[in-house]
């Protein structure tokens, strides 16, 4: 079944995946990110607490869920909030998160609100409108090291190949981030994970500048 | 706020889409196929009627309409049918649908259904399981003339960059399938469409083969 052309790009890119190293590619779920304040007001009664530590140093995914509330009505439930607490508010959500709660929503990475749009989050106990909703532009955190090794400064676009079965895809527009406390990990939404057909042990290879499109 | 490397990029864009002919993308929604004795079980009181013409030439989008249930029950309705009726039954849906119904999906060309999984579908009037399940492997429709110029063959894969703004995607294992009676148009899924952030004017390219990663 199989001609001498596919037999020679799986093995392109075996040695390839040995060759370079890999970045784990994790998936975000729609999350948003709360203030003192706001968390103060959405949860009076309880502290946050860490549910599931992630692969950033404190980074964790809280105990405490909310529920998102679009402009004519509709709902998403059991968005999860992330903690620690931040200096400002931020709901992220994929591209059909947002056609769900029917709004549009620019790409944006994590903290760059100028001009994005409001929503409302509220619990059993608080409600409040949060300025700074954003669907995730994709990114890589990696240490120093990291950066060095893969030729990449901070705030970098590269390009990852992710190699998966029947939906390989190349993701463009990917933002280098560097940061002495960061461990290596790709980061992209449900919506880009479905597209991509990326599982728990999928992996991205950055493609050489002089091999980019 | 631009440098040198930025506008280059930018001024490769527009030479290649100057350059290169264009493929249009377009977004398929899930949706059915069905079979002249599956419609009538679902819809015993009335003919397929088109509701919205496709660019391919004599399909379209009906005017009715199907509930999916997945095994625990969870439902998705108001999947349009579309016309006219196959020789095989076939339920099309996105990733992120699978994952709302409960089910896993594989990636399959339209008509390849060996060993896909099986799913309710159900109208007012009657209810079927279609074995046929698939998340489509996304694909270029094209005329004989158009493959001619792309230099592709039936079955062949390719890789198609998508231009967009901040979420610029290089999608492989797409198909390329030419017939003498295809419009040249590329289809994905809406998962794929979110993911590239495709707009209603998107056009995508062919990768040279020499720039293939």
């Amino acid at each position: 079944m199989m001609n001498e052309e596919e037999l020679r790009k799986i093995i392109r890119r075996i040695v390839k995946e040995e060759m370079e190293p890999g970045i784990p590619v994790a998936v975000s779920n729609h999350h948003v990110h709360l203030t003192e304040a706001d968390y103060k007001t959405l949860f009076p009664h309880e502290e946050i607490a860490p549910r599931k530590w992630l692969t950033q140093p404190k980074e964790y995914a809280a105990k405490q869920v909310v529920t998102i509330v679009g402009p004519t009505g509709n709902e998403i439930p059991h968005v999860r909030v992330m903690g620690p607490c931040r200096k400002h508010s931020q709901v992220e959500i994929a591209r059909s998160d947002a056609r769900q709660l029917g709004i549009t929503v620019p790409t944006r990475l994590s903290g760059e609100l100028e001009g994005t749009p409001s929503i409302k989050v509220k619990t059993d106990d608080g409600e409040i409108t949060v300025q700074g909703v954003i669907a995730a532009k994709r990114h890589i955190h990696m240490s120093d090291k990291d950066a060095e090794r893969f030729g990449v400064k901070y705030g970098e676009t590269v390009e990852v190949a992710i190699e998966t079965d029947g939906r390989r895809t190349i993701y463009d527009d990917v933002i280098a981030r560097p940061n002495p406390n960061f461990v290596l990990e790709m980061h992209i939404d449900v919506d880009e994970a479905n597209a991509a057909c990326v599982g728990p042990d999928t992996i991205g290879h950055i493609v050489p500048k002089d091999k980019r499109v």
